[in-house]
């Protein structure tokens, strides 16, 4: 299977028949345009694509695609560009194609709890949209103000609340999408349980653009909880407050959020967000914000004394428990944004890794070990309760050549202990082109060459993100 | 691609050798055994296999497909036998390998809610088992008492609870499984979030054992709700029970089960079953059975008077409240069992649709008027709260001509209006062999071509259940 490559011969005819297919204002070539697609959220990774296109619907995305699998044009799909394994970068040049413009949201059906919605709509603008109708569509990644659903998608996101409401898979009911042989299909139907042939629509999710461009979502709704209840539990011990996510869930909880945030990383944000809302005293090394929502007070109330009786014996701190729902927005505001403090704080790598829950202590201690090994400070923090726990690897002091050599080395240790623990390399970010070297730790030869041989069904000539997740 | 056939050279020498991986014991050419082996609950219908192999591990059925495989022999696996849709049948003749061997539960891991099991647990075995811990695996078919876990899989099954709690996709982590080709591998991890490579997993629930033979099944579990409560609400017209359903899910309720009976459903399952427990008046025409459940009996209260108050709008009958648990036994005994009923009743053929809920008004109208036309009675019931109707038709008065002949049309009328409508043609019973001619209803050629290319990725000379859902 041959590999696009940046050769690929792009010349003004095609930039022609981009023109003649979308209108000539949508396709970028601009220095502009092209620097602010050559990188997303990941790390600083930069790639210059030759041209950006802006399409409004899935026949124009299929006569582009039909177009460039003729003449083995590589494309990469992009949505809001918050992406943080590179799933989105043109590291092999070629054509960008935006789904900015499929930004609408077609229906919202209240009789039947779904909406049907263009990618390119911001997650934040959907929830917010079935909120005003009493209707909830629980995940919300961090960037849920800037991403898309359709990277969403793409992705398999997650976020806080995946730990009583599920990830974006458990929402998809069914997507229309252009093949990168140019054929529009739906791979499901609009409903709640299917029986029906392969399951088309779960391979999509989270396959990071590679099998196709998804033009249109149809996502589960529920009913918007009423009340919700919020807890900021600071642990002398970060090891502690790891063993006492799992026993909240042993003793038979469900919080609607369980977050997890080592010193590090707490302190980070209050300083770049110049809040003084939490005050961490000395001996405190971890924090665990936990939520619980529903529709009676009287039972969350019991389920917060429950929880805050459980944690209280691993050796917590002083609970600060919400007041208000502007105290509630400050915390979650804090926990949204310790990803942009970490960044802003230094160079940073982020590894994305998910265990069996009991097993986070376990994982937290083999990070610090394998830092102390080969040298590096990690801020650990994330979806605890999903046992995905975000591990940033600071840059500092390290050198050039322990930066981008020997510290692959130290990845390699976390994720092979996170394998050892029944656990992968990423919950929720995606494998994309920073994690695919790690891939072999996970997948064997057996497992890639099913998934190789997936990806040539859906593209044959490998025109379509191609090197993400794997080379084809 | 070559389409395996009874033709297919199986020799004598291919019995020694299976002999020679499992031991002669396992190995049953006698006719009952092969006479037990040919037919499953679907319908009437009896193919024979050559041979029945009982294999113990992933290793033995690793041996047996490389051979199978080698030599072209179909191969039809099977649990426990109770599918609706053909899926067990060895219309090819061929191997049959039953999985009643591979019978453990392996780990119910507490600390994580998570239960490592073979496919030949019973499902009901392996709910008990993890039950008497303080924790639930939700998805029950109405043949849980026999049913395999392993066969629950390749069909994604559902039940009663899946309109709360989800179906077999929601709750299967990771899988370990015999490709056609011999290779065992996982398909994912045991983790609750997954976003590293495509997602086999989900590929292969719901495969109907087309992809490879599941030797190991990791599911999630959640704690056990303390309490339920049940009412079985009789209505006046059908079509508003239908109604009174996407009523309830509107005003923000979410019930454990919602399951809807036609007045035929319930008196024939009542005589079946010598039952008094529900008078049904003259004029009721059909039933919904509401369950709500959860760890606050104060709340549950409040939830059934409030879905009590939206069904009086529907113009229903006297509401029986279940008054203990030998009454909600009882009750739950005569809805499970519809099935048995109607099947001692009359010859049928059983259709799994499934309709965004609210359209099931429509749908039922539709199938009463299909009905009219093409002169056949039908009695309905099901998962109606996830839109999920079974229609059963019977045979009667039907002439041989009429029921093997002109009813496919009406059978096709109703498909059509099922996608007319959003929906598709099975919800949990899988397509197997009986509903296969229809699946050109639901997938266009494009459809088709992905998913017949994905069998020849995971199974190149089609040696497995070949035939099912559709011809590769």
């Amino acid at each position: 299977m041959s590999l696009v490559t940046e050769q690929t011969a792009f010349s003004i005819e095609h930039l022609e028949s981009f023109k003649s297919i979308i209108g000539e204002r949508y396709v970028f070539t601009d220095e502009e345009a092209l620097n602010y697609f050559a990188h997303d959220e990941t790390e600083d990774l930069h790639f210059v694509p030759s041209v950006v296109l802006k399409p409004r619907t899935a026949e124009e995305i299929s006569e582009i695609l039909k177009l460039c699998n003729e003449h083995q044009i590589a494309v990469t799909p992009r949505g809001g560009g918050t992406g943080l394994s590179g799933g989105a970068l043109p590291h092999l040049g070629g054509v960008v194609i935006s789904t900015e413009r499929l930004n609408e949201i077609i229906t919202i059906d209240e009789r039947n709890l779904q909406v049907i919605t263009e990618p390119g709509v911001i997650t934040e603008v959907l929830q917010d949209a079935v909120k005003v109708k009493g209707l909830f569509y629980p995940p919300d990644p961090s960037s849920r103000g800037t991403c898309f659903i359709g990277g969403n998608v793409a992705e398999n996101s997650g976020g806080p609340k995946a730990v009583k409401y599920g990830v974006v898979k458990d929402y998809v009911l069914n997507l229309e999408m252009v093949l990168p042989t140019g054929e529009i299909i739906w791979t499901g139907a609009n409903v709640l349980k299917n029986a029906t042939g392969y399951n088309l629509t779960q391979l999509v999710v989270g396959s990071e653009g590679t099998l196709g461009i998804v033009t249109k979502v149809v996502l589960k709704l529920i009913p918007l909880p009423k009340y919700d209840l919020l807890m900021l539990v600071p642990f002398r011990s970060a090891e502690k407050a790891c063993a006492a996510v799992s026993a909240i869930f042993m003793a038979g909880y469900t919080p609607s959020a369980l977050e997890f945030m080592e010193r590090d990383a707490l302190e980070w944000v209050s300083r770049f967000m110049d809040s003084t809302t939490v005050v961490i005293e000395d001996d405190i090394k971890a924090h665990l914000l936990i939520e619980t929502d529903g529709n009676n007070m009287d039972v969350l109330m019991q389920e917060m004394e429950g929880m805050a009786a459980i944690v209280s014996e691993f050796d917590c701190g002083e609970i600060l428990f919400a007041d208000d729902a502007q105290q509630k927005a400050e915390l979650w505001k804090l926990r949204r944004r310790v990803g942009e403090a970490v960044k802003s704080h230094s160079i940073y790598k982020e590894e994305d890794t998910v265990v069996p829950r009991a097993e986070l202590p376990v994982l937290l201690n083999g990070v610090k070990d394998i830092g102390r090994k080969y040298g590096f400070h990690s801020v650990c923090y994330g979806h605890a309760g999903d046992g995905n726990l975000h591990v940033n690897i600071i840059r500092g002091e390290l050198s050039e050549e322990e930066w981008n050599g020997s510290l692959k080395d130290g990845i390699r240790e976390i994720f092979q202990l996170v394998k050892t623990l029944g656990g992968t390399i990423s919950g929720e970010h995606g494998i994309g082109l920073v994690q695919k070297e790690y891939l072999p730790i996970i997948f064997d030869e057996n497992q890639m060459r099913l998934m190789r041989a997936i990806k040539r069904v859906f593209d044959p000539n490998n025109i379509l993100n191609a090197g993400k997740i794997f080379d084809a």
